[in-house]
């Protein structure tokens, strides 16, 4: 098939799925490779093969393609966690931030770039990438105090997601890298369970 | 006296302290109007009526420029707390550093951009921009361990400064605004103090 061809049967259709998750993951590898800044519909376009016109009408600006990219590729690293007990679900919350950190810090970085630099994407992303973790965590702490394991009204409850997401961002700042996984579970015994009154 | 003539002189005097303080003061300024990457050789040398040539010998290049005006220029924060107790030494800093966040906002996010874009600055602004102000927070406490407020084994102790400066920076990721002062004297009593054994 021709390029014009393609370009025109790629207008008549519908993005299927499985395009979809292409074109995300392409815009992903672009953001790790080389930030935002760098990502264009261009790029994203000749990486998968897809028309440039077919990105413009399915997306409006790349703004919009990257957040949809991140709000659906991105997996809730924070959801899904419960074992049970405050502890063991705040030592899994510092296993899982970690872990992640580890295997996809360029994706981090970038994300971390654009909010800084773009402040036209920091509604979105705050929306897409950091309320869904957010909420995880404050869920967690939420079952704790439907379990009778901390008081509903200890004021630590509100600051659990902040210290949390603050020591994962600063470590960065002290030691030129992000916070390992000894580092957050020792964050979690000597900071936050104590600040709720929990004694792991 | 002409350009030519004024550039002459430059290079022959020594900058006064006086002149350095006006450049530095007119780096920080370019900072805060349009972050780092809007500072320029050029841009200083055109404000302060310095020559471009008088820059380059004495700094260098402009990391090392605005790394100097960031160093020189600015005041520890932390520094100097000395209450007499952990409790009102850490809402002290709380206090402390709400006010400089509402006072120099722009000055704040201009080093965060810079510190996410610039690898090359990082060392920089670690060395003189935030190990200053770590060390200063890291005194508060080891006063306290010397009192006898806190047992020199405290596993929380090295979360102090991580937990400090990273809930002031992740409060911004949250709500699109800095810390502000009964925020962050709540963190304090909330978590630092309890964590650390302290009753306030």
């Amino acid at each position: 098939m021709s390029t014009q061809a393609a370009t025109a049967a790629a207008r008549r259709s519908k993005i299927t799925p499985e395009r979809e998750t292409e074109l995300y993951d392409a815009v992903l590898c672009l953001l790790r490779e080389g930030g935002y800044d760098t990502v264009t519909m261009e790029g994203v376009a000749a990486r998968t093969k897809c028309g440039k016109a077919t990105l413009y009408r399915q997306w409006g600006t790349k703004a919009q393609l990257v957040t949809a990219a991140l709000a659906r590729r991105r997996c809730v690293v924070f959801a899904g966690i419960d074992t049970g007990t405050l502890a063991g679900d705040l030592r899994e919350a510092a296993r899982v931030a970690a872990s992640r950190r580890e295997r996809d810090a360029e994706l981090m970085e970038a994300v971390a770039q654009a909010y800084i630099q773009h402040p036209d994407l920091r509604a979105a992303l705050r929306e897409t990438v950091i309320a869904p973790e957010v909420a995880a965590l404050e869920a967690v702490v939420a079952r704790a105090v439907e379990r009778g394991e901390i008081d509903a009204d200890n004021p630590a409850i509100g600051f659990v997601a902040p210290c949390f997401m603050g020591v994962l961002r600063v470590e960065r700042l002290f030691e030129e890298r992000f916070a390992d996984a000894s580092t957050m579970r020792a964050f979690v015994d000597a900071v936050l369970l104590p600040a709720l009154r929990v004694e792991g």
